[in-house]
């Protein structure tokens, strides 16, 4: 296999795919970027920052306009303009995400960060889920989910998780193939999914 | 992580999951059920045996009226006579998969049996899939594939998999959340495909 030291992870709600994201690049000492990425975005662009939070579970255009496009527009902020302001946070997103796997090795949640870093092969594309059960238990007790229809609630977000990023790229959000490994939480639990994930990446007898 | 012992894969065409089941088997030193499976199948029943040939890429149906029924018509064959043959062989297949896996310890490819097995918590689900490219050479180079545009042809083989998958099951072919991993052969290797799961099977340091 080749050496793959940047990690992307895309993860349904509540299937604790951000924490494994988090210990992992805590276990292999490497800067974890997810809330953090969106900071730095916002303070790089001058957009105001208000507007990154929930990007990702805010589009629900249901077409491809951007992955035909691609995104490809390399120039500075000022020549994209005429874009809607979810496509330039996107765009913006998209240079922060580049910049930061330019620096080095990394872990990073969502942000469709395995499309943006399509062209590089130095990157692993992990996709965490998990069983219904545990995802409702998980969004009830770490996000404070409260709604009559729990289930419904959970699913709803994975709906705007793919809606995003089916606009934003050319695939199908949770599709295996998307992935270069996709990891089910219920089975492995979290730990034992980072320790998976932090053997691969060693290429410790995997 | 609970105990699984017995492994059922499911796998694009060209992406070598085959040949990961079967090398799997061999190092673990357990049986492995494919076109083997098949032969019991027809022996046991009675029914023609060339009827079960490719039965997994025959059927095209592209409803879920099984899936709705459920298959869980657990008597003799005689009470299910007003059923299609594809569907008796469906019946008789799952039967196998279901006695093979109560015996012990196995590895069991394609044939639905991740659904069949469902009832079962000592079962590990896989999906095998690799990049187009890799899929292509293998197509021609392992199965003789040999047609103008080899990439439609193991499109279509896919196609055929995932209806049969879709018509039997109510799940959706290659979705990662129907498995408990999924791995792409492009990336880890068939050996390391096969390194990987046989260390999640023995639980060592996974």
């Amino acid at each position: 296999m080749e050496k793959k030291t940047i990690i992307t992870i895309s993860r349904q709600f509540g299937s604790g795919g951000r924490d494994v994201g988090q210990q992992l690049a805590k276990q292999l000492g490497i800067p974890f970027y997810d809330k953090e990425l969106i900071e730095i975005a916002a303070r790089e662009s001058g957009i105001d920052p208000e507007l990154f939070e929930d990007a990702e579970e805010k589009t629900s255009m249901g077409f491809h306009l951007f992955g035909a496009l691609g995104y490809s527009l390399g120039g500075p902020l000022s020549t994209i303009t005429e874009l809607s302001i979810n496509d330039r946070v996107f765009i913006v997103q998209s240079q922060v995400v580049k910049k930061v796997a330019e620096k080095g090795p990394c872990v990073i949640v969502g942000r469709c960060a395995d499309y943006v870093l399509r062209e590089r092969n130095d990157v692993l594309n992990v996709f965490i889920h998990a069983d219904m059960q545990d995802r409702v238990g998980r969004a009830v007790h770490s996000y404070k989910v409260d709604d009559r229809n729990i289930e419904d609630s959970v699913l709803k977000i994975d709906k705007r998780r793919a809606n995003y990023y089916e606009y934003y790229t050319d695939f199908h959000w949770g599709d295996a193939d998307n992935y270069d490994i996709a990891i089910n939480t219920s089975t492995f639990g979290i730990e034992g999914t980072v320790r998976l994930l932090r053997n691969i990446i060693q290429a410790k007898e995997i």
